[in-house]
């Protein structure tokens, strides 16, 4: 049960209203979720974070479809339960199917457990391997 | 430093040159990364994830340079360095750019941050979002 | 549901009685709650933890309530759900206000998330940043 | 070594210059750390994240040294490297001395260690303990 | 609630039921836990997991107990629900009393303690550790 | 780089020394790691540390090998560089053999592996699994 009241929208101040109806005109949905309507006990993190969310989220280099699948990658490396459920069904409502969902958790899991082979045994990073991207 | 030495291929085994042979005519390289180099100190674990790398990050439903990307955004959520190099330079052969790098390091590190929203406000799961491929 | 039973203060032996007594004495309350019930099932535990605690947690440089926020701060980066509710509780007793739960979890989000783009970017610490207190 | 260059002010674009200027004069320092010169390659994020870290650290319902210790039992949570080292560094400039340092980490790793025993014991939250801010 | 169907053994396709045969032989028992049914609705996931699972958990220079242990070890440190379950029960069921649990937990809380005073203090690797195994 | 000095046992106090005197005798070394060194600069949390691991890591219900190796473990898991050399070299004193090393390793990346599969599709407990010690 959240330590916060979630705030409905008939009972919420104008900055925080206007912050749902962003919210709901973005995605083109008619409700909020619950992660809103408990930060929205705060309007500055509120209005901070959902600042934030629609910017790095939005279609740039990388499609909104794979945006949310690192955000499930993240959410279930954490085991955030509540991230898990929300990501997972905004990847599947931007077209992820069950076998793409399968394959991500695999190379989640994968990745998981090669990240403690790498830190158990000490391996040292290979100096071709060093910097791709430092000009 | 590594915990083990690193096995070069000179002085490996015949299970251990198999694989070193598969990895190399798998991903079109002409050597060998100290990680694998490290796991050949035992030939069961490197057959064994070795085979499971080659069937998870083969091409699926996802293609490889999202489960590149995918294996990126565990590595730095889990802050392996030796993973971060490796699967960092892996992306980039496969095509990433430095703005999509630079747009999955961002969407990593918003889910990090709302993750914790999610937790600390104990926020229930709203019941729309469950089992979205629960049948 | 927990592993263990709960242990209750009637059918307790008398060194699980002596620390039961100690924590209703040094926090002045009347009850037990579950997490020392449960370690209550080790007295070696049992008896150890609550010496840690009474120890660590006593006032000092740091006040009680600083303390109990930085508890708060770490098992919502861990997600631990029993330690939010039984930390964040202690620190509502001790004076925490609810604009300073928003501000601590606000701060605990974004630790997060520039954590993540630090390791991500793998980047040096500056030489100006080296050791404050090394003497 | 950093995955990317580190733009120095003489050679960055003006946006960057802009939130270069805004740091140091918001921060009272004629320096940039390194944090900052990483993140410029990506300008968008730059701007993001410092707006982020301006509002968020600002003093509030908490003092700026009780924030930036929380953002030190963070870092130290999640071994960040980088992160221990700046904030630590930072909350030493804003007073944090040695005996302060020394409880703060014997309050994170407390916390660390009891996390685990509730994970482990999987032990139920109290029913007191809900909700102390729910309304 | 699970993201997928859990598939029963009467439901599931050839494939399926080999492994879940294999399991159930392997283990000497008559049914299939909740993981393996879950995993089913990607059999490729299964046969893969479970060949792996089979394999490194059979006994070896390290006994099936301790194996367990360590799993449960990890489990908690990661606080995955399930896993500290199922795995507390096989540990069981090889023989790890209540006083080898309360042990095993006592360690994994003390590991978790002291590697954030490691991380905290930044603490360098003495050079009499550097690598027992390096040849 | 240690965020504090080292102390040396012939510029400590005499509670430090009493420490370092009982780490010596109890482990039956000559030296005093630098993990210790650096807890010196607060005497009351090395004094409550080391208690704490001289009675944890003590032979009881699970022989000193097996908790050196839980050690491991967790510190591979949270990746602690200093925790992994450490205990990785206290485990090979004590008579960890290359291939339990190996086979531990192997164990810890499995279940970090499925752990994250139990998060991703959200696994409900089996009722089998519930609480067997729960009395």
């Amino acid at each position: 049960m959240a330590l916060v009241p979630l705030i409905e929208y008939d009972e919420a101040p104008p900055d925080v209203r206007a912050v749902y109806d962003d919210i709901r005109a973005t995605r083109k949905v008619d409700w909020i979720n619950n992660f809103w309507k408990a930060l929205a006990n705060d309007p500055a993190t509120l209005t901070r974070v959902w600042s934030q969310v629609k910017q790095v989220m939005a279609p740039g280099a990388l499609d909104p479809l794979t945006k949310e699948m690192i955000y499930v990658a993240v959410s279930v490396t954490n085991n955030c339960e509540y991230c898990i459920h929300s990501h997972t069904a905004a990847a599947h409502t931007k077209g992820m199917t069950p076998q793409m969902f399968h394959e991500l958790l695999a190379v989640v899991a994968l990745a998981n457990e090669t990240n403690r082979l790498s830190n158990g045994y000490r391996v040292d990073v290979d100096s071709r391997f060093r910097s791709p991207f430092a000009g």
